[in-house]
């Protein structure tokens, strides 16, 4: 496994490798969990190499406080990278990805409106951007996604479509604990109290049959604070806090 | 010379053309002029293949009667295609190069603030936007653009280091009529007392030596609306309207 910290390096390295070979790309921000394991898999299963990048995106971060509490755990990042035979890990400085400063934005005018969009101004703009960048640098023909962050999956098909760019997008689905709590790189951010109330808010939430405002209710009551509860496009999506620690989880509908 | 209307078709061929040969491409609305040709003729001297598109992009016309008198005269430009040796002219349909109904959108925060961003909202937003989609549909090792839209040539070249795209972004002179009159497709719609006022304003604009508020005023008691005559890093840039036609121009000032 290769670990390469730098645009340049990043960049020879894949114009010398060989145009027959598959990538499959999964980008995270670290602090990898079961989830990201998954993706890890499926890429190491479906493609010649794998490429993992480690950048967690200051531009996505409506919160500072949010990013500077995003946890950082690069040492059992690599440590699992290694294990799940991951051949490159980029990890590139925030300077060198953003030669811009930002001043260039990709945004979209109607998913990223709704849900998550509404709650966190800008969230999807600095997504989409480092997604497209990301992307144009790593040149996979299979890129991986979960679908705990639906919202972002679909935008990122959409910003395929948009830019024919010639990738796939594979979506995973939720890992979860044997709770049914999603797992979450902000889990590990919660306090054992939290941590009840998350676990708590996972199984209000896997109610599927229940109407939407039956949730909201019971969220409510738990002590839980809702943003939404919202079935749209025959999904059901979540964001509530706990403490001040907000978790997003999601439900396909098409089996109720 | 193929011409190819259909993005399919574009891509099916882009595929099939041997790596090794280089692609120089001229993204153009058409109306070909002689500053066209000079893109044309840098483009076929410098490279294997050489792509011509021809696209009114309406997502950059903040004007839409601008966007429906704008001159469209395929036939006399598939001629000069011919004649310069163009191998393929792509003329993509809107719906085609706008699967996301414009919902995704590239904006720039400086550059396209001031100038043509300030008078044209909207206008840069839809050029890199369509840009962007063109150059990463084209894969070409060149593109051609001409130095008359200087804050577009700016934008692109900003575009290009955002996102690395592959391409050297060729920049090419202004081509003027023996008046100095700058060649624009818009000229074709100026009456004749109009083109007498646009060579009164290449004419006074000219005068390089001359500090910009001598030039507005000399510009203004000749009847022509200005929107701004302003240096700018190392260049003066100018807009006007002559009737209903705007124009635009610029000199370098490295020479002053």
């Amino acid at each position: 496994m290769r670990i390469i910290s730098t645009l340049t390096e990043w960049q020879q390295l894949r114009q010398s490798l060989d145009l027959k070979l598959t990538v499959g790309f999964v980008p995270t921000m670290g602090n990898l969990h079961a989830g990201h394991a998954s993706l890890l898999e499926l890429a190491r299963a479906q493609n010649d190499i794998v490429v993992l990048s480690i950048f967690v995106n200051p531009t996505q971060f409506n919160d500072p406080q949010d990013y500077q509490s995003y946890p950082r755990t690069h040492e059992a990042d690599l440590a699992l990278a290694e294990k799940l035979n991951v051949d490159y890990v980029f990890m590139p400085e925030k300077s060198s990805l953003y030669p811009d400063n930002y001043t260039y934005q990709v945004s979209e005018t109607e998913i990223s409106q709704y849900q998550e969009g509404a709650y966190r101004p800008g969230h999807f703009m600095g997504m989409l951007t480092v997604v497209l960048k990301l992307l144009l640098l790593v040149q996979a023909q299979r890129a991986y996604f979960g679908e705990k962050d639906h919202q972002q999956l679909q935008l990122i098909r959409g910003l395929v479509k948009a830019f024919f760019l010639n990738v796939d997008i594979v979506a995973c689905p939720i890992v979860r604990e044997s709770t049914g709590l999603a797992l979450s790189s902000r889990n590990s951010l919660l306090t054992a109290v939290e941590r009840t109330q998350a676990e708590h808010f996972a199984q209000i939430f896997q109610q599927i049959t229940l109407p939407c405002a039956d949730i909201i209710q019971q969220l409510t009551r738990a002590g839980i604070q809702v943003d939404y509860v919202e079935d749209r496009d025959n999904r059901r999506c979540a964001a509530v806090k706990v403490g001040r620690i907000r978790l997003i989880d999601n439900h396909s509908l098409d089996q109720v």
